[in-house]
């Protein structure tokens, strides 16, 4: 199942998509329509969801077409992003292997959803970078899960356009101001369900293209931290809730690695796929706080 | 004023602290009965509330002594943390003094309230460090303020035990894992609203015990970056958003520092004090989790 969000008269509203076509989940009874409410309902909600979408008359439908799309999660509980997760950019950016994961934060302020424009703080930068990354949205608490058991834990996948404003990345030992100027990062379009994809959704290729020319090319296979692993590793931490979004790193090919760089500027548009889970399509703008 | 948060039959209420009694939010008409919807109100909001509870009849009042209290604001939107805040804590660490602050985000699930356990997470490890903080409560939405106008969007203040784990905070360059076990930091107890102290809550003493002996004492004018410098170095890269927290950094005597180290343990209890703003007190638990 897919399952998205989108503005609906002021509010985000929850749709599944079939092809391209929504079925609100308003129109669906005894759900509720928010996917944040839905993912932490658990057990066999999202199962009764698929079925009770497939089911819905074809008068209920909008067309993906003509609606908003919003963050798939509005307000994610935590985002937590791994860093230097395949070897080729770890040795881009200069960096060992790692044998524990760089992790680091994102607050809901530094995203935006689909179709949406990403923002170059031109006035602080223009070092906006692109990062390609597959997101795993969980789906039961986990804590302390052993990574065996870790697949069981999630609920789905996304994208995820981990951006980055290089020189405040830089400015200190933590990457946090880099990886946090608002609505840098992308998140999107929707979420496709574990059972729609191989187990800890690898090998999928992973892509992105920056007007329209592939930059980062690669395999979810090629992970140094597994999903399963980085459950394993992030819940030995800290408690992973329902609709936790875990963004699990980028391939080589960002713009600050390339010769001559590439950074992203107005008019630029970014597209992140991963096979099987989709497209997350963003312009860029200036942001225009400065 | 002093806004607080405690437990009221399985929700989370608030309350205006006079003394040793507390005036329950839910007995003043028109007000919204939550910490972070009071905040969020803006305006005169908070001088109306101070009002209304000061001439609420002693019938209303609850003794604080019999009340469970919570994080002043329970699900804070962003936990922002500013490291080496403190030019001899720095050096203690071996680090240069900084010219641009190191920051990093805690989650909440990592924070636990006034008089909860603190979780020492043994079985991951048994390096449990305290560290006293100021914390600043955003007031009004920040984006690119200047900091000659940053102190006109604090709310208030609180204190912050921005307990650590020592040797996840270094298990790679980033500091997120050390910083975000489950229930490792505490937050409370309460909001000081900011015309009851000085502009920019500076110079305070601010101190740390660790079974009534004191480990750390300072001054918050001892700062490298102040209040209102740290706000306007975030909220060039991120919106700050009423109810928003962060952590001003703490000052040299931290456990691991010392000599022998002083690690929490089962047992010990922390208290963090800021002068006029509180005592945040915390007992060591070990994690059930492990």
């Amino acid at each position: 199942m897919r399952l998205l969000s989108f503005q609906d008269e002021g509010r985000i509203a929850a749709g599944v998509r079939i092809g391209d076509q929504v079925v609100p989940v308003a129109a669906l009874p005894g759900f509720p329509d928010d996917a944040l409410a839905l993912i932490q309902a658990g057990g066999d909600t999202l199962a009764r969801l698929d079925a009770a979408a497939k089911a819905a008359p074809a008068s209920t439908h909008k067309a993906l077409a003509v609606l908003t799309l919003a963050m798939p999660i509005a307000r994610p509980g935590k985002v937590v992003c791994i860093g230097l997760n395949y070897a080729l950019h770890a040795k881009e950016g200069g960096n060992p292997i790692p044998d524990y994961p760089a992790v680091f934060l994102r607050v809901q302020t530094s995203l935006t959803g689909p179709n949406q424009p990403m923002l170059r703080p031109k006035g602080a930068s223009e070092k906006l970078d692109y990062e390609a990354e597959l997101a795993i949205i969980i789906g039961k608490t986990a804590r302390n899960v052993p990574e065996a058991q870790a697949l069981d834990h999630v609920a789905g996948y996304s994208l995820f356009n981990d951006g980055s404003v290089r020189d405040y990345q830089r400015k200190s030992t933590q990457w946090t101001m880099g990886k946090n100027f608002d609505r840098t990062g992308a998140f999107g379009p929707e979420i496709v369900t574990a059972d729609e994809l191989p187990p800890g959704a690898a090998p999928l290729r992973i892509t992105a293209r920056v007007g329209g020319q592939t930059v980062q090319d690669s395999t979810t296979g090629d992970m140094i931290f597994s999903v399963a692993r980085c459950i394993a590793i992030l819940s030995e931490v800290m408690t992973l809730e329902p609709g936790d979004v875990i963004a699990t790193g980028t391939p080589s090919g960002v713009g600050y690695a390339r010769k001559p760089p590439l950074f992203l500027a107005p008019g630029m548009v970014v597209e992140i796929e991963v096979e099987g889970v989709g497209v997350l399509r963003n312009s860029i703008e200036d942001d225009p706080a400065f």
